[in-house]
């Protein structure tokens, strides 16, 4: 679910209105809610990210090279001739139910037991969010989420017009102290807190897991506020050393729903995730997916089911682990020796996502423009806020580039940061004079 | 996008809440749009209409029997094997370009004259229909809708809150003058009409076809009372004798939002549909896409745009064409040759489906379950409508069954509705009395 294309997702955050809206002539025709479906001003420069010179720590793409093309090219042309006719027909908006059966064999290896009839099947765990989001949230509505949180998740609350409260974080993830505060503060007000988002295995973007023994106590803080959980997990399998963590699901099955995906473990490209929720609200997921798109596409959900039952799945995971540990380690350690004093970041054990705080006066939104122009692109903190916290830190990628462009990234990083400091020193916060807003494009095909 | 999994996108009509929401302890928590989505009343009998012993004249899926599956299998081996790290990877939610270029290749059939940059490609065009109703429909706002209308789409406008208006059509379509009431009434009501939500050419249910000679005058008028037209396109094509009509976004590109579908010309399992908008629309449809899906499966994408290319598309639709004619003339002369006195059904010349409307003393919802158990299935008229009109009204397929199969089909259909006529002329209207509600059942994967 979490890829660069959610940079695209942030409008959760004021932008200006685009040439396109002041020219639309059915602008008054819009719907409330299509009031914050406006471009991200990241838009612009994540498609010069893009280009080849530059190296990108800004996407959140999985790396494909560890799949073997030319076996699952083979199985897809069997499927296809042998059982094309239901592969390529329609089938039903709750999912093809072998593969149900077999995302419960994915589930128990973090402790989850869940009943295949209680899963739904989405195009990618996005359309899960989004169909949990529209059964949930009315306008106005109170939505807790981790600050940082993924872009893409606070695009779809705000699609929704959902209102995003953040709670911190530390380096053993969500705070339970914040999380009673921010309850207690939207009760204070008469708010309608609807649901806890919540990304407890190698967050994206701020790499960091949730403690065993904070997990309990999160999950019994919302029940006694009668706040449901949204646990988001598209990375529990990518632990480094092959570490996994009880899902929260598996600690309290009544008030979780997991959302779960194949994007990192097996073909972002296919876009099959998946919902497990409580019966009575996987009913009412299932009724929301059939009028969002009838089903999911069945070819795709019997690729899948075909590679879980035919390739050492859990071999290739164990593969994407080694690839995206190495980068890890590439990236950690080239942050050491590069990195001016003052910058902190953490040390994710798994996933994709460093995240970087800098020094005060550097506004990295500021920077970003002259960061490209050093032909490094790194994602700007605010777009992980719905509410403009962020400015002086940034997310750093370490899923795709191999580990000498991972080192060469930070090495240009690095002194377009000196750059910056040595400017702010001499002339003060004139950075935040900076703020750059990119033109609308097309999103990128792949970046 | 039309096909039997809409019988279950049938929320537009009051329904017995489950026994699942009874138990439902998340019940308070739901979103009011959430108060509409209620299982179908025809679930349980449509799964009951796909067993083998029973002839479904009910579903609306496309027969795949014409496609060459070898082949297709060949080619998306290899695609996968030459160009799996694009086509299993993460693309853009606008959609893969060179396909957007095709497609505009296929709406140049019906004189459609599109920019592939004012495409958006959706997972399935009910996908595109959703995003359309997202950006445009508050909750209260009106829909207008031909009577009978897709039931997918009632479900969608009810899932956003949208209030449908029906307008009569006769032999020709979309009566001109009733849409002129309709929004008269609107008017004078003061209520929002957001568009007019259209099915022009082998329209389902009614099996009609909008007279040429209407379409420019109905253009005028939505326009004239600034309202815009979705213009819902997916049999199109398969007008029997190769017989197209001039598309309405032919002949209005500013206020017409076409929406396409590669469901019913190549295959439904790949999901794949599209919205042609203007300009600022689709920029709103890209931003809503994201929050749904990020974007749809490039794999699928690549499948379609490389069976364009590569095979003899235009043979393959003329091959569905002439399938589906042999059946709509199978049917049309069972009917003639069994059906009571007093029935009377539409003449289809293209796509799947036919509307019958039955004598009075009928009830099609209070007839069914005796149908299916004289092995039998049809889709009662209420279905298709979002004010409980279609109560003497069916919806016949002969997309799916063999000649053979619809002739039987028609036979036992026409000895049920002698014998409901019997009893009537006996008893009276005492069907009305005998309205079931089947309990919720999972769809079947295929009926």
């Amino acid at each position: 679910m979490h890829s660069e294309e959610s940079l695209e997702g942030n409008r959760g955050l004021p932008s200006a209105p685009s040439a396109g809206q002041n020219l639309d002539p059915h602008l008054r025709r819009y719907a409330a809610r299509a009031a914050g479906m406006t471009a991200s001003e990241v838009r612009a420069l994540f498609a010069v990210a893009s280009r080849p010179e530059v190296v990108s720590l800004a996407g959140g793409m999985p790396n494909l090279a560890a799949l073997p093309l030319d076996s699952i090219a083979a199985e897809v042309a069997g499927l296809i001739a042998s059982e094309g006719m239901t592969a390529l027909q329609y089938g039903s908006a709750h999912g093809y139910p072998l593969l149900r059966e077999q995302i419960c064999d994915v589930m128990a290896l973090e402790g989850v037991t869940g009943h295949p009839d209680d899963i739904v099947v989405t195009v990618g765990s996005q359309m899960a969010l989004d169909l949990v989001t529209r059964i949930f949230c009315d306008p106005g509505d109170i939505v807790i989420a981790e600050g940082p949180s993924y872009v893409g998740a606070l695009g779809t609350f705000a699609a929704y017009q959902a209102n995003v409260v953040h709670v911190a974080m530390d380096g053993e993830g969500l705070v339970p102290e914040a999380l009673r505060q921010a309850l207690a503060a939207a009760a204070a007000r008469g708010q309608r807190v609807k649901f806890l988002y919540t990304i407890p295995n190698f967050h994206n973007p701020a790499g960091i897991t949730l403690a065993v023994a904070r997990r309990a106590e999160i999950l019994e803080i919302c029940r006694q506020a009668g706040v449901l959980v949204i646990e988001d997990n598209p990375y529990g399998l990518l632990g480094f050393d092959g570490q996994t963590y009880p899902a929260l699901r598996s600690m309290d099955p009544d008030n979780v729903i997991y959302l779960g995906s194949f994007s990192k473990t097996f073909a972002s490209g296919l876009r099959v995730g998946w919902a497990l929720a409580p019966h009575a609200v996987r009913e009412k997921l299932v009724l929301a997916a059939e009028a969002t798109t009838l089903c999911p596409p069945m070819l795709n959900q019997m690729i899948v089911s075909r590679f879980l039952a035919t390739h050492d799945w859990k071999g290739q995971i164990k593969s994407f682990q080694l690839m995206y540990q190495e980068r890890r380690d590439a990236l950690l350690g080239a942050l050491e020796q590069h990195m001016p004093a003052g910058c902190t970041w953490t040390k994710p054990d798994g996933g994709f996502f460093v995240w970087m705080t800098v020094p005060e006066g550097i506004d990295t939104k500021a920077m970003q423009p002259r960061a490209v122009t050093a032909r490094v692109a790194y994602v700007p903190g605010t777009g992980f806020y719905a509410d403009g916290f962020g400015s002086r830190q940034m997310r750093l990628s370490f899923c795709y580039p191999t580990p000498e462009r991972l080192r060469e990234g930070v090495r240009r990083l690095a002194v377009v940061l000196e750059q910056e400091l040595e400017l702010y020193r001499t002339f003060g916060p004139v950075a935040q004079h900076r703020i750059t807003s990119g033109p609308q494009t097309p999103a990128p095909d792949t970046a």
